[in-house]
């Protein structure tokens, strides 16, 4: 995909997220109200396959793990191609039948067809990974495939820094 | 899935498919018309897990080994949950995304819920696997997971079987 | 490997093999006497990767699916490098901790490092898979993976030709 | 296996290590000189399966992700079944096969068939990790298989705590 935007990188405060709708979640999550918590934000597309064969089944792993007291997982749903077939219709039967529950929010669309926070990041594609400490800072910005070792071990990091 | 219908059994005629669109082929196959050669038969739903993981993926090889002039692998899109949401245009963005260029029709929606080629041969469910020799007789019937070794063999054996 | 043999190629007659001992079978398979049936000649060693890892396993379950009145798998150990490391006690354990229980000879050890079986066929190395048909021909030589549909393809067709 | 040990749990002082010859070091480490440092002790057979599989290839990982200034990854080759089956010849062949470079130290063979340090630990079988803080202190110890990202967490966190 084309990437103008410029990319936020580790040490920079991690923009909002701008969600239109949540799935697995009655809340509303904003960065904002869970600074003092780690965040791990994932952000993938239901048809991408990189996500579908290996990136989401970890991102749900990271939420069955971590999530808890002082970390929260946000899967985000950044549709840059292929608007009409990746649908929150089709996002719902496909977080049912393979059994995603952590939370996940639907990526504002624009008219740019790159979705408002995938833009605000300068997010490259899909998945993407970016850890946030407890002080709202990116502390990780990762386009592609993740070591689950290094995953595991940089939340763990995380979640001991005090804020 | 509830199963009312009547299971199409080995050595019973292959009932005629009926496919409201076709993907990855210019032409609209019909069992009538490849009469003389063997046909695999293989449906699925873009969002069946098992679907996704191995079975689609499986009927993709066996497309890419065996198609030719005496065997079709035909794929058939039989949507019986989640309509919205395994729509065909959502079905070629997945197709796309996934590199599966082996034919594939979709199944003709009906008022029951159940598509029409699934009802006519009594599929229990997706994946299913129907294997039909060169006289158009149904030689293997199955729903679920099936042995590679076996689907080799039993493809290689229809086709060693003059019409 | 070195490999200075010449290749058996399809459509020789199968050197016989010299096993100097046999796991899992009461019997002393030969060619000779398996005149008649499909063999599946399945050279290996115990402590190559690939072999592990996949083709052990794939042998075995070829075993598994289409041992019988006309089909014999047999495994060879042929050992060619590390030789203290992969004796007859070793393998003895490895097949019991693997679980595997497909009839395997022990190919007999030369001077020159090569064993006799390997040798005749100019293995070049392993795994290798040769396949043979009901009149002792050699119908496929292979050194490494092989596709596991057409493995199970292959097995069929043979089984399908009458001695 | 019979296991009639006493089990070392988490919080007592680890028992040193009793290594008769080691493996992809020149180093004899013992548990006495690494203080200071986190400890990841990996208790393996050559010929479990399971180790084979999945937990060996793991342990090469958090060596090659973690071993540095803080953090150690020890192999302890503990044979209590097969035991000619599994000498240092043919381990070595095995770690070359395999591209195993972790540390690997081969555990004092005992009469008990048992030997010494797993023995010592109380190891139900292969795989075990026991996981050692900078103080020496068990922090971790499990049979079977073990959650990758749980494993890089807790080595994280180890390594997060001062001595």
């Amino acid at each position: 995909m084309r990437d103008t935007a410029r990319v936020v990188e580790p040490g920079e405060i991690a923009p909002e997220i701008d969600v239109v709708r949540w799935f697995n979640t009655s809340e509303s999550p904003t960065l904002d109200r869970l600074r003092g918590r780690v965040v791990v934000l994932y952000a993938f597309q239901m048809l991408c396959r990189g996500c579908v064969l290996a990136a989401t089944p970890l991102a749900q792993r990271v939420h069955e793990r971590f999530a808890g007291d002082d970390v929260t997982v946000l899967g985000l749903h950044t549709v840059f191609e292929h608007h009409d077939a990746m649908t929150p219709v089709s996002l719902a039967a496909y977080l049912h039948e393979f059994g995603l529950t952590l939370p996940i929010g639907v990526d504002r669309p624009t008219d740019t067809g790159m979705p408002a926070t995938m833009s605000r990041y300068g997010m490259r594609g899909t998945p993407t990974w970016v850890l946030i400490d407890r002080d709202g800072v990116v502390r990780a910005h990762a386009f592609g495939a993740v070591d689950e070792l290094m995953l595991g071990a940089t939340v763990a990091e995380l979640r001991g820094i005090p804020a």
